[in-house]
């Protein structure tokens, strides 16, 4: 069923709008401000005549225009009352108000009071206990956080669904720090109707959307699910991380937002039929929006190491393996070239290691001729020591990449002088990695991606 | 046998000296006037009468002191004659030179031309290929990359022994950065005499170093090792990363240090054997510098988890578990008291979810009353978009942590505001740490080391 409002709203409604700075709702209106959503914004409580310069209202039924969004910001017990009142007004809510199955036995009551009046009167929900959509499309943003707080990213092509709150906006805060930019976000929270297939559905045909990301505690209906996440990486590659993995998790879920989660390996069967790249925890995701916001899925699994410093390249080649990849040797071709283009003492191996005595020129040699050799990615970790390498080396390696269509991650461990080196690249358009474990999760998820 | 001299020398001959701003043997002598060397430093060289302001030798021999320490930086080919020279005058030299058993043949049969070299002329020998010695103790520096590309650590109490220059130097870069001091920094390279076990064997009995950290491709001695890292654990924690696990990572160590790397699972047993807590890759050996620079290990493996954000929760919960981590329930005792603390909408469980709700002080009740049941340490995960939280909070957190003898992590992952109060954090001497996995490990190794 058709969900588009949510993620195109021409007119939201704030029930229990307050003029008070700082509380939920104020946050809200302030927010949409800021974002500049272009729609118009309908104040709701019948307390006050106007909040800051809008027009406030007494009730839903008072506005003349139809209404495609309505947020629902007040105590969890007037929530059934409220969406009594917006029906026949409204077309989609966000419930952002806590207080229901996550909080104990009266909570659940209510939650199931919500489920049942929106059941009959034709209002689709997301929520309750959650902060709903940040949308750099249509300019929405419900997630109540103050911006100095949480960060907000630019406009970008990964969308992520989210079943936590907290988790879809940490994620958000970071990435705006590290300017990687995304279409939509939604939290979802308790999930009385709207969820993950409902979004997945919508996200697989929306063009803004080239990564979906996905915080899973538990899944709304299995079958759907996969069929919705199935269609959708026809189009474009979706990752995900579930939580709730083990008996700790489990019960940490269980009481977040009342999710019971199914048993792990169910979970993994359905990501593996649905073609969903798992990932890790929050590094995981982290990692995976990071490489996934630049480059397209690999080929395959075939990964070229380019190294100066050994021991990272071996530490490096570890990783690799443990996560699936295939560290493959060269072509005996590639090694008379690269023997014959190299220095004796470089290791012509896969890693190849340029060693402490490498040039900006290595570099470019070793991965422009390596890439050629069959590999279906490259990881080049640049260890930033030896002094003959210069900051030319940013320039010669970024056009190395643009040259061809393979993805190279940056791989650079280290302190000051390296972190200046990876905005260097970054500026660039090359993600960069810190840890040669972090630069393998990322080369994971591009050899295991499917989607255009 | 006694390898003190290397740890304490009184003066450092450097042979195959340069006045050659750049040169290798340069970059050492500077160094060792930067840290402040405060022995007789000697170049040897017989092309010069001076470097800089130091009167140059031609060689050892001509020298009236006896050397404890000897620097050789030369090509390949010469290191025999420079040893041979050396004999009888020095009691331990480092070779930093490259081009032996790690280049190929030639360097192979080199690489044993020392090592016969070695066995009778009584002088102690590091690396071959290796950087030596950073130590902020004696005040020595043989790491040749100027510090404006590899920081140098403060004063501190971790020692680390690596295999891999580039491993060793990249850590200690990161270190720098973040402030997390070393006392003494050994690259060993490709070991034709000095490797882990004789350090160990220093290690243990210095009184500053509190803690071992460990990077190995291979072994000198498998019997010798497990017996010196014992000895060394019953005084103070050692942690180790070995890498070479898997094919690749084999080939790459091979060719790195030219050590052949043993099966995984042998060095495995024996890691469990001495009480050496084996950690993962980089990120493994770097999370657990940075929690054993603060705390000593903890009394067992049941982690208290509080947070404000379920979902980040949920995921650490994970992550503790599959770290084999205990993320045990409260006690009944405790649940009532917190119930009564806490309003009814935190879930008081494990994690003790305080929501998006949270004030500083509901962090210092949960963390304080949880402390005392039973606990052998926690980590409090600080999502900062509740509005409630102030920058209190870290004084307020200081002195709970302060105030007790376990350990706790904070966990807070996000962008600038959370990297600010991150900061702040470790201005109070509280290790932070930025993802929930890496807090995971952090706790893990606080868990698993043994050691005062």
């Amino acid at each position: 069923m058709n969900i588009d409002f949510f993620f195109n709203p021409k007119s939201i409604a704030i029930i229990g709008a307050s003029p008070a700075p700082g509380k939920l709702s104020n946050v809200i209106i302030e927010s949409l401000k800021r974002i500049g959503f272009p729609g118009k914004i309908y104040p709701v409580n019948p307390k006050y005549q106007f909040i800051d310069d809008l027009k406030c209202y007494s009730s839903c039924t008072d506005i003349k225009d139809d209404i495609d969004l309505a947020v629902i910001a007040v105590p969890a017990s007037i929530v059934p009352e409220a969406l009594k009142d917006a029906r026949g007004k409204v077309k989609g809510a966000i419930i952002v108000s806590g207080g229901f199955k996550e909080s104990g036995v009266d909570g659940r009551g209510l939650e199931d009071k919500i489920k049942r009046i929106v059941q009959n009167n034709g209002i689709r929900v997301m929520g309750p206990n959650c902060m709903g959509i940040y949308d750099t499309i249509s300019r929405v943003d419900t997630f109540f956080i103050p911006a100095d707080r949480i960060g907000r990213p630019k406009k970008g092509g990964i969308s992520i669904l989210s079943q936590s709150g907290s988790f879809a906006a940490t994620i958000m805060d970071e990435m705006a720090a590290e300017g990687i930019g995304v279409a939509r976000v939604v939290s979802f929270g308790n999930r009385v109707d709207v969820g993950e297939s409902d979004c997945l559905d919508f996200l697989a045909d929306d063009e803004e959307t080239k990564v979906v990301a996905l915080y899973l505690e538990s899944v709304d209906d299995g079958l759907r699910f996969v069929e919705a996440a199935s269609r959708c990486i026809k189009k474009k590659p979706v990752v995900a991380v579930k939580v709730g993995k083990r008996e700790a998790g489990v019960y940490a879920a269980r009481s977040h937002t009342g999710a019971m989660t199914g048993r792990y390996e169910i979970y993994r069967a359905a990501f593996r039929k649905a073609g969903i790249v798992e990932v890790e925890g929050y590094e995981g995701l982290r990692d995976a929006c990071r490489a996934l916001n630049i480059y397209r899925p690999a080929r395959g699994k075939r990964v070229l190491i380019v190294t100066d410093g050994g021991g990272m390249g071996a530490s490096l080649a570890d990783s690799c393996e443990e996560l699936g990849l295939e560290v493959a040797g060269l072509s005996e071709d590639l090694k008379r070239l690269l023997s014959s283009d190299l220095p004796s003492y470089c290791t012509v191996g896969n890693p190849i290691d340029l060693t402490g005595s490498v040039t900006d020129d290595w570099y470019v040699t070793a991965l422009t001729e390596g890439l050629k050799d069959g590999f279906d990615m490259a990881i080049a970790t640049v260890l930033w020591g030896p002094p003959q390498l210069t900051e030319g080396l940013i320039n010669k390696l970024s056009a190395v990449i643009k040259g061809q269509d393979k993805p190279v991650i940056i791989c650079t461990p280290g302190g000051e002088f390296a972190k200046r080196m990876n905005r260097a690249f970054e500026e660039k358009g090359i993600p960069v990695f810190t840890t040669p474990e972090s630069a393998a999760r990322a080369a994971a998820v591009l050899a295991n991606a499917r989607g255009k």
